[in-house]
């Protein structure tokens, strides 16, 4: 057994990223059909490894809900493939230039869209990141190291043995696209110091994993702890939408980062709102209720809340309930306790969502919609890398222009400074 | 003499934070121009306590260029009152919505531009810059905390001095802008560990300041190293354009971190171009040179150049020259060296420019024109908080639109998710 040099890896990354940067979007897009085709025409070989991390997870006593994550099926495989001709379906963000004007002196200056570099992804049990964050890479003209799971390295190797195949086929720096084959934590701290080469970490997994890495990254790092998404029903509410947004929110996914975990209600219509919100939530999923004093009476079975809940990220068909005494007291609580992701007031009055839309600054700010919508796909960024709720690059879902930045660029004729 | 504590102080700023990114343009502009009236009304006062600075550093011993730097004048003073009055005049990026676009499900998203929050920042020397980042911080609706260097403590402190009053005058939370009155170096170490309320940090000064800083900060850090900005005079060049670039870029302000540091010239034209070259370098400032074995001939006095002059950031009237064999080779020789400042190329040939800004992707890339121009000011951003050679969240000189972030903004009427 060869050793492993994380260092090494990261400087192959670095070099090969500037011969994907080159790539013509046709290049880019011919490249990724190429490899969803080789990812179904080795479907055998991809389940035959799966099942090996399949009965390593079994041995080892893996829960369920993990091992069905880790799973991957003939159909599992085609919707990755899918996957990955959806992203070369969507429109190339590199080279757009934008804001182009000329300068008293006759400069032409503007801002051209270039890739990152080199992103390295690091993530737990599920293969089918392996597949999507590579071609989402390569569809933004970065290179990518990849640290997925170790209870997932074998199907990892496979899926990453399928794109090698491709490129080197067509030609391409098979370093574009790299998988760490050693499992130990001590090779992400190795990796989280190779600043000279990688130009941005993104971990997706627990608040655990994302805080490690935060912390011990000399690299940025988008960070997105977690998902304490509030629900505001204004007086002006019309109350129908509010159920819907509240039931929606709360139980279509409620493992969801998005989903509500906090309804705040204004108090003037407490009394009409809240016996409306406690019979859906009960009919739609049996929704346990943490409510404060002022709304515990509308609710069977609600336990009084503390300022836990409210911090609380259930990720369960569980809730939150608080009465607030008006709109400014709606806009503290959140404040306080928000987690930077999504927040939605529900009402009629134009004067009121535009002041909440003002006065909220987290990542996803929505008036009269369901928080479940807070998602790269919804929003229309089609496929999604990941999401941030902290402000610095990117902030909210993330699509293939969070994988880029821009360069100014300047045409002359010869000018020199005075 | 209370204790000064740096984590209160984060604190809260994060709290000011709220308020000043509420505040309207009109309200930030009356601000500010009310600032830029109370620097000039209490000159004497900032006069008298910048002299204690300029004693304390003649005591010290510092070098007469930086008590140059540390002096401030009557005229010192107006022109940090005008520099105020201009940021005053800029467009406010703060609830610009753009990309905003209907879903399917007839929801409208968009993007609307946010303040960071809370900016540190940690610069040298110049107390203008007290100033100047405060109000553009204001401006983009951040609150900043600035910690100057120890030299100019006095000088710092009296400025806040005036901007405080004027808070205070007009009602509005004072720990917007705050002022380190701690000059220790542990002070530093304490303010880069506020995760919690501070954003950004961008430090100005030296590489070893810049190098402390990324190193040793949990909190984002804008970077800029240094400025090894290249010139490549191609074969198809005017030959004329390309010498007064060259002068312009090396001799008209060598200091700066845009200027010239080494020139590659296309073989195919060394004979002609390097005669006028060092003709014209000679005569504007008997400009150093550092020459490779293929160019030496032609410069009286040059040594030979060794790969730690194309590495050098000289901010001196010296420079070092490299003949190519062509576009590649230029194209190899920058990649190994940038420091993704600035690089230009001259030529008349639209299919190698445009591969020139196609290839290199530094943060400003130029084509017939002086790297000098490589400032906010000169490229239309209006003033400049500083400049980012690494590809995160901005790259290049940065005005007021880097101190901002964008939110997504979400209109629904009743959309909930399938």
């Amino acid at each position: 057994m060869t050793t492993f040099n994380i260092e090494t890896m990261a400087k192959q990354s670095k070099v090969a990223s500037r011969s994907v940067a080159q790539l013509t979007t046709t290049e880019k897009n011919n490249l990724l059909r190429a490899m969803a085709k080789a990812i179904t025409d080795n479907s055998q070989q991809i389940i035959t490894e799966n099942q090996k991390d399949i009965a390593a997870g079994e041995a080892k006593g893996l829960a369920p809900a993990m091992l069905d994550r880790l799973l991957l099926t003939e159909q599992g495989i085609a919707d990755i493939s899918s996957a990955i001709i959806e992203i070369a379906q969507l429109s190339d963000p590199v080279g757009e230039v934008s804001q182009l004007s000329l300068r008293p002196n006759g400069m032409q200056v503007g801002k051209m869209r270039i890739p990152l570099g080199v992103i390295a992804m690091i993530y737990e049990a599920r293969p089918n990141v392996t597949a999507e964050a590579a071609a989402l890479s390569i569809k933004s003209g970065n290179a990518v190291i990849l640290r997925g799971g170790s209870e997932a390295i074998h199907s990892n190797l496979a899926i990453a043995e399928c794109l090698h195949q491709v490129l080197t086929q067509q030609g391409i720096d098979k370093n574009i696209v790299s998988v760490i084959p050693d499992t130990s934590r001590s090779v992400i701290e190795g990796l989280l110091k190779q600043r000279e080469s990688i130009d941005l970490v993104i971990p997706r997994g627990g608040e655990g994993l994302i805080r490690y890495v935060t912390e011990n990254s000399q690299i940025p790092v988008i960070q997105h702890f977690k998902g304490v998404c509030h629900l505001f029903i204004d007086k002006f509410a019309d109350l129908n939408k509010a159920v819907n947004i509240l039931v929606n929110g709360k139980t279509q996914r409620p493992s969801a980062c998005n989903a509500i975990e906090t309804l705040l209600v204004h108090e003037s219509i407490a009394d009409t709102f809240l016996p409306l919100a406690a019979q859906a939530l009960a009919d739609a999923a049996q929704v346990k209720v943490h409510a404060c004093e002022n709304s515990i009476e509308y609710f069977a079975n609600a336990s009084l809340a503390s300022d836990e809940d409210y911090h609380a990220e259930y990720l369960a068909q569980e809730i939150a309930v608080k009465v607030v005494t008006g709109f400014a007291q709606a806009i503290e609580h959140i404040n306080e306790f928000t987690s930077d992701h999504t927040e939605v007031i529900v009402s009629q009055d134009i004067s009121r969502t535009q002041q909440f839309i003002r006065q909220i600054n987290s990542s996803v700010v929505m008036v009269n919609a369901s928080s479940r919508f807070s998602d790269g796909g919804q929003l229309g960024l089609g496929s999604e890398i990941g999401i941030s709720t902290s402000k610095l690059h990117a902030y909210g879902p993330m699509g293939l222009a969070s994988l880029t930045t821009e360069k100014f660029v300047v045409y002359g004729d010869g000018q020199v400074r005075d």
